[in-house]
């Protein structure tokens, strides 16, 4: 089943009334693809590739025949790089000091009571949806109900290792897990307390609370950063009790330098603003920290290393022979899920390779391959000794 | 003298029939700014921001009332990663090995006998223009006119101290001078050959040639750059002794090195793909030569240090209230010139600052400061805590 289509005439006047503006704004945007149109099991859906009157990118438009709702994207969250000067000129009184887990952002809305899973991009994922539907879907059609499942949807993080798009291992959720970080009541979001209630009473994991600390205690927040660093965890993000100015985040050393040295294996399509802002978060940090001397060398040693090792790696693989991919178990229900799973990608124009399918304790287990683009640069350069970039 | 103005139509017909396009895409490209019209001392020119027509980026058409002069932009050289690889591939037989000269590609091209400095972006730098006739203007006017003023041109590189662009100080040139490296005629480059004897017999000085190479002698070539990285010299430009094919180029470590360090000294305006085409070079030659344990980590520290140590400076610096700018001396036949040059540069955008002038042999020399978005950025930075990239 294809997921795009051509929309018949009142679709276009739906997402126009959805979203306030004019009906041929909107022809156009659909055909610029600013705005996308697709379905998933018979719901359609609107998502914006950019903002958009208001509406920040990554919003989705779930629509039918009379009806429609917007899910707000998830606004970008400012980093700090200076927790000195951006925490106690930022916040009011105190600060909400959260874990930022390493996975990726889904809201959940319910939909005709169906759990739905939409990726920060605005897609609904078949494969989020279905998995957190098993692990968490009666839940969390309980939580929504009782807050009002028609306006209010949650925001959080998806982790573990058995997901196509963010891995890394939690030994709280080795394989998959959901850690709600916001609950949004259209477009605002509530204030952390009140998630912690609602998630706790229906038995959803919400992301840690690491702390709740004055906003001039910064010696606090890095005590508490030190400790996610040695632990090899991702960072912190910070939020007013009371939601009444935008959270920060912050990101460790661990984290900045690990994010390279994965990224750079697949240095052709991540180089360029993915060093570029990870170096900047480094700079900042070795200034407030005062690095100097051997603690600067040992940096500029690891940050080089990171760079150059994973990188030097997989042009030797290459030039060896062998592929470069990235590879991943994921679980489905039965073949139909796989191939719901197979086709959405082939839809994003990413082909996956099905390596192997198992079954394991009543499902069907694949192992899958993402073919990168840096395998196929890397080869190129292997074979004419030029570079394409400058 | 603002350098811009609203052209009279004649000046899209004679810009449409140089080109061979349509008049009414010439008004259209001149309004969306891909053709910039301006004038230099009442010669009137166009510039293509990008390739057009089969013409390259930084295509120049000198024109007045019923005349045209293209001169067609400097091509861009490809850069070779695995000498081992692309030089046996790429040429034919022989290779001339050239030295690549660090400094800025100027086209000169006479004009009722007058000669023009044209930058690589297409513009009629008057400083280079001033420079450049003062040092050589007689013997380039033997030259071209001998070979044929109206349909050839030198290309070639300024070096030295004494310029608003690129400053490297070489022991041959230390304050300005300027080595040919190419002689067109019609957009199509002579053999070296030739550029050496017609350059020799006027005295204007060539690019050295390092060797003539057969192209299976890899190690001839790597001698040679070994030599030019002991030395801090920048590389090699590769060219089949016919310009049967086009030229390869080739940079030391030192230079990747090198530039990474001045360059991040201005992290926020160089980045993204400075920094990621720098360490693409390293991440091949660290392959090529089979870099491992030691000498991968001697590597890999000297690179995080030349992108922390001189970003962290920068930051440290912006901290205690200082300002971080570009700064250069400058010289003048008077006044006029001076000031000339300013307005230029204005009309880019780039508001020069006058930190001195003075007297010396008859000149005029100005200290001068060109600002750096990284100084304002920092000081956002740094009394934010936040930084506007992710």
């Amino acid at each position: 089943m294809a997921e795009e289509w051509t929309p018949e005439p009142w679709v276009y006047d739906t997402i126009a009334d959805a979203l306030g503006i004019e009906r041929d704004r909107v022809e156009n945007l659909v055909r610029s693809r600013v705005i996308r149109i697709r379905s998933y099991r018979g719901i359609m859906y609107a998502s914006l590739r950019r903002e958009l009157a208001g509406y920040p990118e990554g919003t989705v438009i779930l629509f039918g025949r009379g009806w429609s709702r917007v899910v707000h994207g998830y606004p970008p969250i400012q980093r700090a790089v200076l927790l000195r000067v951006a925490v106690p000129r930022h916040f009011i009184d105190k600060v909400v000091v959260e874990e930022k887990l390493n996975g990726y952002n889904v809201r959940v809305v319910l939909i005709d009571d169906r759990v739905l899973a939409i990726t920060r991009g605005g897609l609904v994922c078949p494969y989020t949806t279905a998995r957190l539907t098993r692990l968490l879907g009666e839940k969390i059609k309980e939580a929504l109900r009782e807050i009002g499942a028609d306006d209010h949807y949650l925001a959080g993080e998806v982790i573990g290792l058995e997901n196509p798009y963010t891995r890394y291992f939690y030994p709280e959720a080795p394989k998959f897990g959901y850690f709600v970080f916001d609950i949004f009541r259209e477009g605002k979001p509530l204030p952390p307390r009140i998630r912690d209630e609602v998630t706790e009473k229906h038995g959803i994991p919400h992301v840690p609370v690491l702390g709740i600390v004055d906003k001039d205690d910064v010696d606090s927040i890095k005590a508490i950063l030190e400790k996610l660093n040695r632990e090899g965890r991702e960072g912190i993000v910070m939020k007013d009790p009371e939601y009444r100015v935008p959270p920060l985040k912050y990101t460790t050393p661990a984290t900045n330098i690990g994010d390279l040295r994965y990224g750079m294996r697949f240095f052709m399509e991540e180089g360029r603003s993915f060093l570029f802002s990870r170096i900047l978060r480094e700079i900042f940090r070795a200034y407030e920290e005062g690095l100097q001397g051997p603690k600067l060398d040992s940096l500029a040693l690891e940050l080089g290393t990171a760079i150059l090792k994973p990188a030097i790696e997989t042009v030797t693989l290459v030039a060896k022979g062998e592929m470069v991919a990235e590879e991943f178990e994921l679980e489905f229900a039965n073949a139909d899920e796989l191939n719901e799973f197979v086709d959405y990608m082939s839809s994003l124009g990413i082909d996956l390779v099905i390596l192997s399918t198992w079954e394991e304790n009543g499902f069907l287990k694949a192992r899958i391959r993402k073919p990168k683009d840096t395998w196929v640069e890397v080869r190129k350069i292997l074979e004419t000794g030029l570079t394409p970039i400058d």
